[in-house]
């Protein structure tokens, strides 16, 4: 059986990612999933990750982050692909290099080792970036409680957007980017013209 | 101020490690800290990771003690060595090798990495593995409720075991191996004649 197509959404908060992610899950039948805390263990996890109370080194966030996407990989994402499902992500491991390497600055050569252990050959065939900048992010945020990362300042948010980008520059072929500055149809059209090109 | 001198104490469970790491610390002054959940994130982290009915692959397993590790370093090894405290420790980064990495066979390479982001300069000046066979192991061991690790079988603790004492023949300059099977006062005075040379 052949193995489904994976795709993962990826952008810094309120881009509109987890719209698109659910959208195209829903258009072309494929397994919504999303990170963090997408599983029972994960779901743990995620409460201590994104409260804002919580203190913890930005490498025990990375490792936290990196044994919930193991514990996804392993249970959810590979079967579902194996069994010849196809996977929408909300997030997967370029949200880790993004957040907590380009963010907070934990060194990315041992992040990436860490995630090749995570996530092992579980990798998407095809990453979306969805771009927009800070003020915009801030803008179409609801003024409601922020976890850890949305409370974060704008430089954090600046350096985790260009880690991103950065990453979608050094990889075309598995990487596109969408301005994310559109109407959600707007958008949606961009990332189903590509999409069709992955024949899924 | 002089940075404080960092013990590990490793080995199979009952080997007797607990013992000696308390009975060092009390005797020298040194802080006694224990691996996994010396923290109050790390005791959360514990909780599943010893729960015999917990589900978890190798590869989540051995993040989940980094992430705990990584925290203990942060939180509590690195202030107080950095103050100048000795720190006595029961469990530290070579039981996440040979527990999950000879153990269950998780690469060795990639967990090293792991294992360098997690503790980053923090290494042990000695880490002392009281070693013994696995079936003085079982005798000794209560017939109480056995957790995840325990219920394991005696192949993997064996795994574990020449885990242990490969490490320890790799790196003589950081490594005392102790024969376990002797009395509690015979296994204190071969430690308390290495660690002299230690001048803590």
């Amino acid at each position: 059986m052949a193995r489904g197509t994976f795709v993962a959404f990826e952008g810094i908060d309120a881009c509109g990612k987890s719209t698109q992610a659910r959208r195209v899950a829903a258009a072309r039948g494929a397994l919504f999933v999303f990170e963090p805390g997408d599983t029972p263990l994960g779901a743990e996890l995620r409460r201590w990750l994104l409260d804002a109370q919580t203190q913890m080194s930005p490498v025990t966030e990375a490792l936290m982050m990196l044994a919930d996407r193991s514990d996804h990989v392993a249970t959810v994402i590979g079967p579902a692909l194996r069994s010849g499902t196809h996977v929408a992500a909300d997030r997967f491991y370029a949200s880790t290099l993004a957040y907590q390497g380009f963010g907070r600055g934990v060194d990315l050569a041992d992040l990436e080792a860490a995630t090749e252990l995570a996530i092992g050959e579980c990798l998407p065939d095809l990453t979306i970036l969805i771009d927009i900048d800070v003020d915009t992010a801030n803008e179409r945020r609801a003024r409601n409680a922020e976890d850890r990362f949305e409370s974060a300042d704008a430089r954090f948010h600046d350096r985790v957007r260009e880690g991103y980008l950065e990453m979608a520059r050094r990889d075309t072929e598995h990487w596109y980017v969408v301005d994310g500055r559109g109407s959600p149809d707007d958008v949606a059209a961009l990332i189903d013209s590509r999409l069709d090109r992955l024949h899924w």
